[in-house]
């Protein structure tokens, strides 16, 4: 069997029972019954996933950050030059980018691997080369990969998530950097939810109306020529996806497998989630949303995979930021399970 | 000249100069501009609060918690009995508390400050006692406290704030304890904003629709019986408010006499901020709103205040756990303009 295959077999449903016994101690803890709001929903699901409660301090994190190319961008999607990705991966890996500041306030790793960059990428010690194909064909001409490029870009994805959890890590973030990236991600995001691409697609990193016109007009011509079908996930993502879409996804079916918690970015790790959860359902159990983010497709893909955003700073950086910021919450929200006193404990009177 | 008055005095504006710095530095970043969304108007305040940019990290911090009782409890407005106040301060004195877990989380420290608590409290090492009154009259058969009572409270604050920078802090968060502390609040509010009790008021640590009639029909009551002028924050403040909201005003004033950032957490603490504006409007400029919360009176004060919130969990805790899950990020939002490469710096192609 293939490192997907073994992955697929491996991924189990989170604890129903852990998650009942975290939801009953929460009401146990010197508080107002509910009034941890969403830290308390999200305790109980890092509970559910390590299957014990309280649930063990996710830490300590990697950022799993994948950089790609796009084809589609020969259809004027991004105004942004494909040079940026390779440029932009290069900074991350030395440290200067946005997500490393994020990483080091968050105290999590930053891992950027190369999965899909088309330019020539100089050897750096900070960046992982696993390119499997110097960046996709435009998915309004053709398939954006072939199937095993699909399948190669999500074991890139698995194995990094296996390497950071046999390394240590109790908590895994998605990060990407490719130009062009929010054009596949909505038509993932379109395929995966049944909703036209008009609804889903937004500006990225700063489309005007007209370039905005024709991220929406590529996506529907992808869509029309290759007419996806959301049950085949790898099918999808090599028609309209992207390299580190695929990666991200076999990023969160590792971090399922070894029942790690997994916090999503943006639209981008959105999209790769719908992918991971039609790979296998189970998958949902093992994702925290943590951050809303401007556009629009973070909102119909976290309404189909059933999860509330951390966060919602406005932010449309990509890069694994959203993840960044949210993770002290994440990480709070199991203190809270583990650390906190009871009203019999404390000798508080109860309401 | 007394502590308030001195202090007053000593409250400058914030630096437009720095600011402007800042929002330029903003667009020197590898990123797309304003993508980092609210953590960027962030950054940008605390470098008009430090005068300089890029702004110093805003560490250590200090949660200035302060604990009171309220006599307008006689008037049914919480589900709790009064001597969760005091055994609560114990609880946060002793580390048990939610505030505790979610200010370890965050690398600040918590000071316990008993400014008002009615019952018999033990001395414990954690709790600083500098208790002005036993609790606040009933406000709706007359002032909640005196004015003098009201300046000492005030000072409690500022005394704390001041004693908090010296000894390093570099950020100061709001922090309260106090059985039916949302109703004096939400009277402050509705006098400052200008908006009806009704609109302003919600259901605090658990409230049933007939408690919160009682809690508006409360406010009314005392509102109609005092007519506070919202121009006379100490007489308001007395009049309707309570001993940890004029002590956390205080602390607010004392950190914007020190030019530290002061972040709010929800609606005991927009109360407070409201009484400080309304001592000296240059305080706006030094505070930073953690959370939304699930109080409707926040979104009346965050407007009056020119604020927008940085998280929305759904809250309705209090103890400043809302400023506690911000504080990560407001030193996030200062470390991107300290440590974020330049477009020129990372050669990075501009868009």
């Amino acid at each position: 069997m293939s490192l997907l295959d073994t992955t697929l077999a491996a991924i189990k449903p989170v604890s129903e029972e852990a998650l009942a016994a975290a939801e009953r101690r929460q009401n146990e803890l010197t508080k107002p019954p509910g009034s941890l709001g969403h830290l308390e929903t999200v305790g109980n699901r890092l509970a559910a996933i390590a299957g014990v409660c309280p649930p063990p301090v996710p830490e300590p994190a990697v950022i799993g950050l994948f950089a790609g190319d796009h084809g589609v961008c020969a259809q004027g999607v991004s105004p942004w030059p494909q040079e940026v990705t390779v440029q932009m991966m290069l900074n991350i890996g030395a440290g200067g980018a946005a997500i490393n500041v994020l990483g080091r306030q968050a105290g999590a790793d930053v891992w950027v691997t190369n999965v899909g960059v088309a330019a020539d990428a100089p050897d750096h010690p900070a960046v992982r080369d696993r390119n499997v194909r110097r960046g996709t064909a435009d998915f309004t001409e053709g398939p954006a990969m072939t199937l095993e490029e699909a399948r190669a870009a999500v074991e890139v994805g698995i194995a990094t998530a296996f390497e950071a959890v046999d390394g240590g890590a109790r908590c895994l973030l998605t990060g990407e950097m490719g130009i062009g990236n929010t054009t596949p991600s909505s038509a993932l995001i379109s395929v995966f939810t049944g909703t036209d691409a008009a609804t889903v697609t937004g500006r990225g990193a700063g489309a005007d109306d007209e370039m905005l016109d024709r991220k929406v007009d590529a996506i529907e011509r992808g869509l029309a020529l290759h007419q996806p079908d959301p049950a085949d996930a790898l099918g999808t993502v090599a028609a309209v996806g992207g390299l580190e879409q695929a990666a991200i996804a076999g990023f969160i079916l590792g971090a399922a497998a070894r029942r790690v918690p997994v916090v999503l970015d943006g639209v981008i790790a959105c999209s790769a989630a719908c992918v991971a959860v039609a790979f296998d359902d189970d998958v949902r159990g093992y994702l925290i949303s943590g951050h809303a983010g401007a556009e629009p497709g973070i909102q119909a893909a976290v309404a189909h995979l059933g999860l509330r955003p951390l966060v919602d700073l406005g932010l449309r950086l990509g890069e694994g930021s959203g993840a960044a910021v949210a993770l002290p919450m994440v990480q709070a929200s199991a203190r809270i399970l583990n650390d906190m006193a009871t009203f019999a404990s404390a000798g508080v009177s109860e309401g």
